[in-house]
């Protein structure tokens, strides 16, 4: 009944990230209604020359699940803004929730050379955080698009209900290289719920919500005589 | 069975911006429980000429939905604040989420001269973000309130549940130009829990409850030798 | 059918804020699954002597319900802060939700000199927010504990279902004034929603949760070598 | 039917924090649905030394919760960072929700000296707020692995709903002090809804993502011609 193996870390990570190798560690190994056996982990390289012990540069948190046959990790990548005529900035290009699967090529060892994107758009992550517990999906992804290549490189995300959380699946069938690469990864509801808790955070962001809401606000008046908070609605239907 | 639909991009925005054009795009169709051909994007103009890459004056994010006979996108608009004798500052104008909605002229033409609006106050926010898959829902605003022409513009927003979704529909009768517009938008399940996740993000901004929570506090006190938290109800219903 | 109701506006704040007034307006009236008619409203005080235009002091965002026979708001008190010996700063004293009832004395006219303060504690908002439709509640105050007045003034709140939302009630026994005050607001499902939203974004700001995890990280190591993410629980759990 | 009681305050935290003292105040007591008598509260210090006032070091904000047999708390621990030769930043250290308990050494008093820490790592917070309320939990730590006690200490915390809540119970074996010690806290209805509410709040900054999310965006583009929304995901899958 207790779950626990004790097995080593060994990390050999090598200077180019290449290889993404694994170590499942039985420290910390639960289960709810029924024993699993599985561990969340973040991808890490062990680089670390910052002098001045700052954050600085983007950062980089990977919410990754290794299981038996692949690794699946996610991130968040911000939008882009443009600059208007006005002086005013709009959202140039939406985030996405990144999400990148990396086959494993021995015990826990993931090679990163073979690892396939799937860039979650803001739909499909509403699609994602309003999954029940019985509901599926699919997402269909040329990456391709618009230029001479399209339609060479065919993406398939699909998410599939299992006893306790999803099969979450990739499928790239790419003409130009003659091969599918398919993966499968087993992510149980705790750590969908990870998943979705975190997606539902980021999506504000990724949508560009989070910068337009959290903009310092220079709309304090000086005679306010003639403003209602009822009217705001009508006024704002007019003004605009 | 596969849903993925090559269409061609050609984005003729003006440098007016009066004709609102897009071009569905098939890159990123994805279908949940069963097939549907729909896509979300965001309004943008092209002109960029900002120098310094830094962003700068409002940022503008909507969340914009494409279908067949009208787009609809959404925006949230921040409260005005006002200051108070006292020094302290005070929401002066609730904020809102912009509903913007514009007719197709053509194949995935939208025409922005023929725009409308609907500004949903706080409480129709409440009512939005809490509807069941089967519930239903409808708002009137009178954007005229107050003034000599009161009466004369009525608008009606509905929500009303679909197989896959929601239909959104705005009707506005003005007497003075002596017509009706009405424009409906399916929205999926996946774009409304976009929008119920957005405007459950925006809410506490739209409030002002954002603000408030996070300016900087000073309340760090010297000597607390006669506080304990669990006073903290009685002695503020007391001091206030 | 139409709910809509002109309700002209009359606003005569007095300076010193005795007497709340607000007049309903019928501008924005809308329906979900029956008609009903109410409003939400933010207290404003209407002087705004600020010079420069810029937020400043303490930041006021009530959300208030105007209704027949009383209005309520709710507004968050932020949590303050001792400094420890160790340089560290710990909150002193929980913010809660602060709840004030105004009893109507007039059309529309809500007296502020009657009003009845009720602070939700962060327990108190755990009970609020995980309400089911079908839930009711009821929490106990007594402002005057610790003193020699210990007892002497009840306060009573309590939250029961109605077709369409929550009866929110106050009762106020004093028994050093020998009086009774109570307050009774139909809150609908929408608004419910909204001070649910509201509340949940509240909490961790009024538990300090947003402070302590929001401050600037300068835990950027230089040598990590030694370190794995998967050893946070086990090291974290030793070295305290 | 009056859940108030009188309880005087006591307490004598000494200096070192060795004696985690708690008297239980009957001011805030309430039911929901039946009447219980809990209380929730803050493990405060009392020395306050700061001179200017103003928040500097680390911020404590636990949430805890006093029972006739032990204490519970809850605080998030923040993630570590380092950097990479890129001059980028990488989550080296996930954060936690550490988790303390302390037995009851008397009425109300608690010892710290025999207090025993659990950190719910960022999957087994996915857990916990998705337990529905017939769910059941269990986890197992072994603080001490890949030392050369490995095995020595292990923990287990399990979550069993009851009629109100839930029982949350840490043992811990210690092979090495040949001792067990069990804890064992009710906690209602609404003390977890706040445990919920909070830890999702936190989950976002225990994994870094808040950090990555609300960064600086100088992604301000100058010639935007060539971009389009639409075109992120496909962009982003080739571009990495």
């Amino acid at each position: 009944m207790n779950p626990r193996a004790m097995v080593k870390l060994s990390n050999f990570l090598n200077s180019r990230n290449k290889l993404f190798q694994h170590k499942l560690l039985g420290e910390s190994v639960g289960s709810c209604f029924k024993l699993t056996s599985s561990a969340a982990g973040i991808s890490t390289s062990r680089q670390s020359y910052g002098a001045d012990g700052k954050i600085s540069g983007r950062i980089f948190a990977d919410y990754a699940i290794f299981k038996g046959k692949a690794a699946l990790s996610a991130a968040p990548v911000l939008p882009t803004f443009s600059k208007l005529e006005s002086g005013h900035t709009k959202v140039e290009r939406r985030g996405t929730i990144m999400l990148t699967f990396r086959p494993a090529i021995g015990e826990r060892k993931y090679d990163s050379e073979k690892k396939q994107l799937f860039a979650l758009s803001v739909t499909e992550i509403g699609s994602f955080i309003s999954l029940g517990p019985q509901d599926s999906c699919e997402f269909f992804h040329d990456p391709s698009m618009k230029s001479r290549d399209a339609g060479q490189v065919r993406k398939s995300l699909s998410i599939k209900p299992i006893t306790d959380g999803y099969f979450i699946s990739l499928s790239v069938t790419n003409n130009i290289l003659n091969r599918t690469d398919r993966f499968t990864v087993p992510v149980t509801t705790a750590e969908f719920a990870v998943m979705r808790t975190a997606f539902s955070y980021a999506l504000p962001h990724i949508m560009g919500w989070a910068h337009s809401t959290n903009q310092l606000s220079d709309n304090v008046s000086r005679d306010s005589s003639k403003a209602h908070p009822q009217l705001a609605a009508a006024a704002l239907e007019w003004d605009r």
